[in-house]
């Protein structure tokens, strides 16, 4: 009855802090926090898509459809692709992460991933013997460093993760990287694309072009249904079939699959949904960039990273000190290839925005 | 970009069929369709969880909270157990299954399945690199073969399934042989107990008496939440913690979190529940076996399986007869250790059963 030697080396598992937790800890009403830690929709999801929701409640007792067909139908339709192009997760992006690592990587395998980026597409495939190899992203211009993904293939790489726009660091990676990569190998370029719609643009249709694309995307950032954990996927026909071989059949909740349908058909939410991340993106990168003692990367996304060196205080510092107040910020501390200064935030409402500069300003000049 | 050797060698990816295609293809309504075929609770689910979702559906937006402290601690109480016994998935029983093989299965590691069982156990093990090795049930007298579990025991065993009641043949394992079994191995003993209500029994005490004990529930059966896919385990709290490692940090919906909740405080639901479900299945048991020519298995589930080889059709001949009158059973064939000649029904509310069995009349003598 031995535990796998991988997960004995795995961090023991500690909870996280629910929000009741942390109300209580510092005293502050839970109605009162400011979530900017999550890169969440702060405007609530489709109103659409709560009927829906609302709608099929009486309906749960019965197991979900396993044919997604007009749910494809919609992706299709949103992404300009076909429908067996398509793959639909019931745990976000992280259920198609799992299932590439189930369709295509042996014990030894390496993937390749610049730091720091989104830490789950780790987690997720050690389990399955593969071997991470970092490449980097260059903080101080906020680019892709190409060389270092260039330089980290071997005749080993079975995958390539690239996050654009890149949580944490808002990087967009320009279309010539991405086929330049794409060029140079065999394995399977997986572009993140969660947060593509406040970069106002896509490499989807460069799986048109290419065998050895996948894009990856999700419904929990701009859709609005983060706590519904819907995710898709964008590749060949081939790709895509072989891994609904292996996918879990009834991941996607019969909620969640209603909430999705309504919030596609729902153009008006998604546009404003884009249109006020963006606003509200532009306010906090120019309020920020007023501090003479923080710096701010620029993003394509709906979240910004801080540099806090100069601040004082280190990421854990400034994040207590803004949760005393009612702010739950992100610490990026738990990122690989990132030191113990920097945070990230996430766009808010415009009145939660005002709120958070204000504290902000009683914290650091 | 080569796909593993083991997702080349499944079989190719064919979509369920949606009720709205069986309803067109045989001309009935879909609300006419009486559902037989999937083991849900037909009821409906708690008027508390279709409550607690519609008042969800505003939060949507926002991820789930990791911490599932006051879920566990019901669950906790609803099995006499403490909060480091359980653990909680979002992708139903399947995905505890999924995260045991990623805990416990190395390449070549075997694992024990009696046949005929729920299919899923040797879907999601073998892309692990799991080696299954088959024992088997008696069908004749509806018994567990407690010596072919005990003759596949070897020093390669890392886990055993056995399912109790056992999904399809309604069979319930006795004590003692589960207690020889646990006795005779190291290996982890996975007593999945996802129709245990029906059966107005449960082993999970054995996980305080032994270290290689795991039980597997579901909230999809007498809960009356298969369409929200939620699972739990029970077992001792080390086993409890390597898995909570490995496994999905946000699986579980919103949704699904406040319908599980409010499903487990609502008790008057789940007695009423059971006591429906039993009389529904006593019902069903009793009006087929006066049918000359089929054999009905005693069940302590919420399904059973008949033996149509007497009948004058196979299990799909007589699958879709049935669905030409609106009825949806389970063809047993596609489960391994069984001929062609099987079907499964589950309970429904006794005005349909009623219907099932004068159509059944006028198919079978």
């Amino acid at each position: 009855m031995d535990v796998r030697e991988e997960v004995k080396k795995l961090d023991p598992y500690v909870p996280g802090r629910s929000e009741d937790e942390i109300a209580n800890e510092f005293n502050i009403k839970k109605e009162d926090i400011i979530k900017l830690g999550s890169n969440e929709n702060p405007w609530g999801p489709s109103p659409k898509a709560v009927e829906a929701i609302r709608a099929e409640a009486y309906n749960v007792n019965r197991y979900p459809e396993t044919d997604l067909h007009e749910l494809k139908e919609e992706f299709a339709s949103y992404t300009g692709l076909d429908e067996d192009n398509i793959i639909i997760s019931g745990d976000g992006a992280d259920e198609i992460i799992d299932v590439l690592a189930k369709t295509f990587i042996n014990p030894g395998d390496e993937f390749i991933t610049p730091l720091p980026t989104y830490t789950y597409y780790e987690f997720l495939f050690k389990p399955y013997g593969g071997v991470p190899v970092y490449a980097k992203w260059n903080l101080q211009d906020n680019v892709l460093d190409l060389d270092s993904v260039l330089e980290a293939i071997s005749d080993k790489t079975k995958l390539i993760f690239i996050c654009s726009p890149n949580n944490p660091t808002g990087t967009l990676v320009a279309e010539e990287d991405l086929r330049t990569i794409i060029e140079s190998t065999d394995a399977l370029v997986v572009i993140d694309e969660a947060y593509c719609e406040y970069s106002l643009q896509t490499q989807a249709n460069l799986i048109n072009e290419y065998d050895n694309v996948f894009i990856l995307r999700t419904m929990s950032k701009v859709m609005g249904l983060a706590g519904q954990r819907i995710g898709y996927g964008l590749s060949n026909p081939e790709i895509i079939e072989y891994m609904h071989r292996i996918k879990p059949v009834f991941s996607l909740t019969r909620s969640s699959y209603v909430a999705c349908l309504a919030t596609l058909k729902d153009k008006d939410y998604i546009t404003q949904s884009i249109n006020k991340g963006i606003e509200s993106r532009d306010y906090l990168y120019n309020e920020v960039s007023k501090f003479k003692n923080l710096r701010i990367l620029k993003s394509y996304s709906n979240f910004m990273l801080i540099d806090v060196h100069d601040s004082g205080y280190d990421a854990a510092g400034i994040t207590r000190k803004l949760m005393e107040k009612g702010i739950i910020v992100r610490d990026c501390t738990s990122f690989k290839g990132i030191d113990e200064y920097w945070i990230r935030i996430s766009i808010a409402t415009m009145e939660e925005n005002k709120k958070f500069i204000d504290i902000l300003h009683t914290i650091v000049e």
